[in-house]
């Protein structure tokens, strides 16, 4: 594995100490921050994920703040969800489209009130299309990216731990639901919600000298459940069929394709930018599509797009891949044409290190 | 040092094999994109670049592609710097910023015709910002990012290397003009810049697939030449006082407040989105500025802005710092408050592993 240069661009968080104490294995770098990677091994963090609880330092979750009379307006105009039924307290994960109905990227929206957003941005600089809409439209709403930073409690005793730290209370949030509560004497924003199909809470960290006396708590308080340090695991994610934004998708793709057409009301979403060219996608439906893919054998690390073929036709790409030690197969993850996309069509995946053959699956692997 | 864990999210580049088959030390991610650090090590990569000639991965400076009847008029719109004189064969080197002056990137432009340009930019989703601005306003003009890499030649005999693969002709190129050039029946654009101050071109690869054919005729070519694998090289790069986005700039930061006030020419720069903003900045100057700073001893990785003080009073942040072993110190970048950055001032800079004495330099060091 290569080595990562530091430098004050990839940007440390309010945790990096507690995640250096924790003995982070490898990093990734997402939103100019620093992601880990794993901690003992993929497949050792997976097990404990999996049967425990453990906190993870996702701060690299920017957040894009509105705050203004037009927030709404300038909300709908990101996405192709129909947000006039959104109400504080909830959160909303959203498609964000360009003119052509091309992925910018796969947030969650949190809405605090009905003037003001936090936007949990995947890896790209959503700021800047957000502050180059909102400008050039004479909107009048502040965007920023403020003082917050995401921690997340993930895994099966997610609950006991949340309540030991921030009371009992925090058990009755529904999912996708947050609340305020007290932290030492900070009202602190937690979610029910977590990039793991494990349960979990979000906790959005208000200002930075907050983040280690949060992370301390959690770890005090955790010791009999045997708390770990964490971070969103590739092989889970895979299995729970939770994409990844840059890795199973990009610019180049339509919410359709990505398999996220459930979160698209684009007849009603008025004011969505990529709504005209969604509108001819929702009509006729995407021509390629994710899908669960899986492989009986072991492959290399999928650090590029591998091309699926059918014959000398190359009729998709395998994005995400990694060994599952409990459904004792290759889990994966790729966008397939329709001519190859039902349950049970076999494909010829290439990786660098040769062909393997894969199976598509009709769910994911939870 | 710390690992890198790989996935398609941080792109591997055109030549990707060359640098790997080179033995890339440790990589930066930038653009989500793999950015080699080092080959051998930064001292022994330095010592080659002075004196020898080295072909860099840079395809990490994606470049967003304006082309269409407007694209004269957003370009103007993004950077206070006055475009009217910019000619064909040209590249600038741009200040872009946001509505309130803040910088967004500082890329260079490449103007290849009337109605098209290639914006070759740091390490922020630029698209994004100028995508927004440009469907927002409904400009006539196409916003992409082309299949174009950057590859770089750079050194003191980069001169000699090139004209060995593209011709006698390129030794004539200016500094910041660029031609096009004959590879192999491919016309290529090639320019007369690059991130050192040891001279060179750097090269506009179109298409993916012409990335190692290029790179490996460069290599067959120099062979006696001594030519290696480099990378833009932290020590040499704050010697010679370039500027890395992200590291001692960020949207903090107006222009000025970066030393590229030679760069703004706020009043005749109509269509400037920072305009308003800048006019003020131009007019009462900056209360903190960009300087060169000496350190006698050696310092830890400039992995974080590290505070510069004057008694308990923070007077500024010190961001990127690497040992010279021309110099025989450390060289420095910080920016510092006006009541201390007189070239001479005697900062004292707040490190993690302790206090240091730094000395603010009337100049860089070259």
């Amino acid at each position: 594995m290569a080595l990562l240069a530091r430098s004050r661009r990839l940007r440390r968080t309010p945790f990096s100490e507690g995640v250096e104490a924790a003995g982070v294995g490898a990093y990734s770098v997402y939103n100019h921050m620093l992601l880990p990677a794993y901690f003992e091994s993929l497949e050792s963090d997976y097990a404990h994920l999996k049967k425990n609880v453990q906190v993870w330092d996702v701060a690299v979750e920017r957040q894009v703040e509105l705050r203004g009379p037009d927030a709404n307006k300038l909300m709908q105009t990101l996405t192709p969800r129909d947000l006039r039924g959104m109400l504080p307290g909830q959160c909303f994960y959203l498609p964000v489209v360009d003119e052509t109905g091309g992925m910018l990227n796969d947030p969650v929206a949190v809405k605090l009130s009905e003037d003001h957003y936090w936007i949990s941005i995947a890896d790209s600089d959503l700021l800047l299309w957000v502050k180059g809409i909102a400008n050039a439209y004479r909107m009048e709403v502040l965007v920023e990216e403020p003082d917050v930073h995401p921690l997340a409690i993930q895994g099966p005793r997610s609950d006991e731990l949340a309540a030991r730290v921030f009371g009992e209370s925090v058990r009755n949030l529904r999912f996708f639901r947050f609340g305020s509560f007290n932290f030492e004497g900070h009202d602190v924003i937690v979610a029910r919600s977590g990039y793991s199909k494990q349960g979990g809470f979000e906790i959005y960290v208000e200002g930075w000298d907050l983040g280690m006396p949060i992370w301390n708590a959690l770890f005090e308080a955790g010791k009999d459940l045997n708390v770990r340090a964490g971070c969103p695991n590739a092989i889970e994610r895979i299995e729970g069929g939770l994409l990844s934004y840059g890795n199973d998708m990009t610019r180049e793709n339509t919410p359709h394709e990505c398999g996220l057409g459930k979160f698209c009301n684009t007849q009603t979403a008025i004011g969505c930018i990529g709504r005209d060219a969604l509108l001819r996608v929702a009509k006729d439906g995407p021509i390629r599509q994710i899908r669960p893919i899986e492989i009986d054998e072991k492959v290399p690390t999928c650090d590029r797009a591998w091309p699926i073929m059918s014959k000398d036709q190359t009729i998709g790409s395998l994005t995400s891949a990694a060994w599952s030690p409990d459904f004792e197969c290759t889990v994966a993850i790729g966008m397939v044409r329709m001519t190859h996309w039902e349950a049970g069509s076999e494909l010829l995946i290439k990786t660098p290190e040769g062909p393997v053959l894969g199976t598509v699956k009709d769910s994911f692997w939870t």
